[in-house]
């Protein structure tokens, strides 16, 4: 999978990039990420990219012709599947769509920032809006780290153990049962008797029970 | 305000905290941010601070006895609002939430990594459980470092123009209005007449038109 990755600050996004798994799905060459810095598209000499926007009000607007050179550009080198652009007002992320995201070969997150983008950038290039949830970030780079982080981590090799990712949270609909490791005993909070027991299918049972009964009391919407 | 957060990989959330406005925050002393490594806080030699699971699976589970000691330690030197633990089946953020959190004086963010935490970390010293969306991320770093953006730049004197955040989506439950920046026409692409008009009184009567057709359309769930 290729990720290619428009932003303002791409310094912003460095070290989620350099550590934990994205830097090691790098390593073993099942992701390729590539930043593109914004100003580099401009002819202006003062590297800007950004305007008031018109009709007034506060905040930039990112420009439009530093997009489209910036997306055309790549274009013309490969095929993309989604032009991908993060904003509040996009389709909320969730495991459904990660999982639809990564069986993708080419993807461009666009990362909005102050104000946005202008919106013919939206209407002209954007294939697919996506917000990370219902509220407001400074910028679209950590929403492109999350949604790189989620898609990432599916991809096959990438988690030591596969079957890590399957008994995660929401691949099922059902939140995780609780987990707990040594020791058995911490300051007389004891780790419950079935998890010391060895009985594997009662355990199976209980941790079934648990997220069932986890998932009915936080969050009800998720079994319906 | 001050926020501690408790951490097996720092590295990984230096360049989100060192570049836009959550580093401005703190270079103006509007925000303190610390970061506690987790390995800091043992006494085993190998510096480890997981373990496998009771009751066998998949995934590693983070160990009570750093986090209590790193948590306690903190809780000496001063009283904290709220102990936060980053979990996918926690409360989902959302902008009122955001708002709420703005308020506080101090709190501690604890990172889930790997398998999440064990059970009685949950149970005896976190106040509050946050997930920033319902999908999975290989530990709770990128979450804390979004639930800090979206906090941070709710505190007065952090956004160079205060207007900025309340002209935001969410803060009134509506999308914002798309917004557009020079050249006025690009590739034949126009920007509508309305705001190139100076009529102020009636571009303002346009943009509350188009939020509330926008959220009508895209997110009608934010009306009710």
């Amino acid at each position: 999978m290729r990720i290619d990755i428009i932003t303002v600050l791409p310094e912003l996004m460095e070290s989620p990039f350099n550590a934990s798994i994205l830097s090691r799905a790098k390593e073993k060459g099942i992701v390729e990420v590539y930043f593109h810095n914004l100003r580099d598209y401009t002819d202006n000499t003062y590297k800007q990219v950004d305007d008031y926007q018109y009709g007034g009000g506060a905040g930039m607007v990112l420009m439009i012709e530093p997009i489209d050179k910036c997306i055309s550009g790549l274009q013309k080198e490969r095929q993309y599947d989604e032009i991908i652009y993060m904003t509040p007002d996009g389709t909320t992320l969730d495991q459904k769509l990660a999982n639809q995201l990564s069986l993708h070969e080419n993807i461009i997150i666009l990362c909005g920032h102050y104000k946005g983008v202008d919106q013919r950038v939206r209407d002209k290039f954007i294939t697919k809006e996506i917000s990370i949830g219902d509220y407001v970030l400074s910028g679209g780079e950590l929403g492109a780290a999350v949604l790189c982080d989620a898609v990432i981590r599916l991809l096959p090799g990438v988690l030591n153990d596969e079957t890590s990712a399957l008994t995660d949270s929401f691949q099922d609909n059902l939140l995780a049962p609780p987990v707990y490791t040594r020791p058995a005993d911490y300051k007389g909070m004891k780790v419950p008797d079935l998890l010391l027991s060895g009985n594997f299918p009662k355990i199976e049972k209980w941790r079934e029970e648990q997220a069932l009964e986890r998932t009915q009391r936080l969050r009800p919407d998720l079994l319906k």
